[in-house]
């Protein structure tokens, strides 16, 4: 197969972002679409590939079916878990080649350039990610709400609606913060209403309420923002980076968490150089690596999936 | 309207129990139903009440549609949520009389047949009620799995991830617990496709496994029923219960937790008289208050619904 064309896709749980590329890397053409988290709805994913690539191709008046030639490189959110990773691959257009990474290893890559680095990315969720020397790279939690994702949105909702219980509870004083809490959501009845159709990414959504709590003094919205602090700083020791490293912070909560992490790492981050996209362009081209993932500081090997994990020195 | 019948629901998340009396609480027949939480699906929730009402009426050959003297009493699991329970309310058969208690309060009259007494129930969530002399209770948590509902399945559930996420990073060594949560899970790559696609009431299932890894001596899961017996107890205080009122333990977590919870609040827990449908027909028959909540303890009255509520002593 020649390679005529190169199409990569940035795709996140709410859009997707895709350029298309000459076999040179001159870029021909964007798009945007819709939902691409391959966990949640991997159909819907797949669809929204499609979708792009269509576009993408019409703007150049490639005909969308001829797919030999193009080579795509997809960095996507929710690719770990097998089920709808099958699901997902076996839904997608049939590209000439197509490699998927995770969209943090995209991320991590177009931010880097392809050189030895690593990245937080806090938002909805929370994971970790680093680029070995020798091509490999590592993953550290994004292990889902429920008992992962340190340090993310979701967990500082949590704290704040866990506030506000307290609150209601009698347990605490009202604060800054659990005052902000009832004004949102409509007081009692409100949260009433809310507790019982709450969704993860509802909870989530409850973190921007800490954020301007603090912002006004709130010391109690503060200690739940410290304590974020605290598990993302877990989160970057887990990375093991060595100290001369590029590191990115990226995510919502990034431009708030940045001062305070940073004070508690001891070191600044990095602007990122390009993103997700042009990371999957660097892959695409060979510019960078495939995502191998290592299994470094790991108990076991086995605990990485594919089977594609070494132990470093092994 | 003349009292002809009683009908009396218990309805929970799983499934609904009712029983149908003469006037004067003889029992004429007894059915059963699906789903019942008021929050989840009020039009389900009303559809299995009006089910499990055609059942009995059939079964006394009574034309289900004469509802005119029909006194209804109805303990349901999700109710205080004002929108859902507004849609539950509008689809419920128009019985001559209907009152709507919370599926705790119906289940606290049950056990302690109408008198003073503290309820802790226990299971995929957590919730107390206590009745107090003068005929209003209170309720304490039941705040839902986000923030609330503390020492739930849904609290424990949520540890155990906890735990195999930090053996998975290897800041911890595997345990009794985490080799047994991997083991149920289908490993690693179970755990992927678990976590991408859980929902809270799949939290509250892993529980078991902390309980069984306790029984098998796993300090570390006994770790973490500690700590789910240390947010019980607190939740019995939040009863502020005599010494002398009974106290009873209800829900699927309650055989395993009572030598603990016991032990650690310096009291035993008294057999439950009856079920919550026995407490339905007695607050149907007046031989038990209807449920008006207080705001004891709390520290502001508005924070308690309906406007009915009242500080003790005001």
């Amino acid at each position: 197969m020649n390679t005529e064309l190169i199409f990569c896709v940035d795709g996140g749980g709410t859009s997707t972002r895709a350029r298309l590329y000459s076999s040179t890397g001159a870029q021909l053409a964007e798009a945007r679409a819709g939902s691409c988290n391959v966990s949640t709805d991997p159909l819907e994913a797949a669809g929204s590939v499609t979708q792009a690539w269509s576009a993408c191709a019409a703007a150049i008046r490639h005909d969308a079916a001829l797919l030999d030639g193009v080579n795509t490189v997809i960095g996507a959110a929710g690719t770990l878990p097998p089920k709808s990773r099958a699901i997902f691959d076996a839904a997608l257009p049939a590209f000439g080649t197509c490699e998927v990474v995770t969209d943090g290893y995209a991320a991590l890559i177009g931010a880097g350039g392809g050189r030895p680095a690593g990245l937080i990315i806090a938002g909805t969720g929370a994971v970790g990610h680093r680029l070995l020397a020798d091509g490999r790279s590592i993953r550290r939690d994004g292990f889902g709400w429920a008992g992962g994702d340190r340090g993310s949105g979701f967990w500082i909702g949590r704290k704040v609606l866990r506030h506000g219980v307290r609150a209601i509870e009698g347990l605490i004083v009202q604060t800054d913060l659990s005052r902000l809490l009832f004004d949102r959501i409509g007081g009692y009845a409100g949260f009433q209403d809310m507790v019982a159709s709450l969704r993860p990414n509802h909870v989530a959504a409850l973190a921007p309420i800490a954020l301007d709590a603090a912002r006004a003094g709130c010391p109690e919205a503060q200690g739940i923002l410290d304590g974020a602090i605290r598990e993302l700083a877990e989160l970057v020791g887990l990375l093991d980076l060595p100290e001369d490293a590029p590191l990115y912070f990226n995510g919502g909560l990034a431009e708030a968490l940045k001062p305070g992490l940073g004070a508690r790492i001891g070191r600044g981050f990095d602007a990122p150089q390009a993103d997700a996209v042009e990371g999957c362009r660097l892959i695409a081209m060979g510019q960078a690596p495939r995502e191998i993932t290592a299994a470094v500081g790991y108990p076991d090997p086995a605990l990485v999936e594919g089977g594609k994990a070494e132990r470093v020195g092994e």
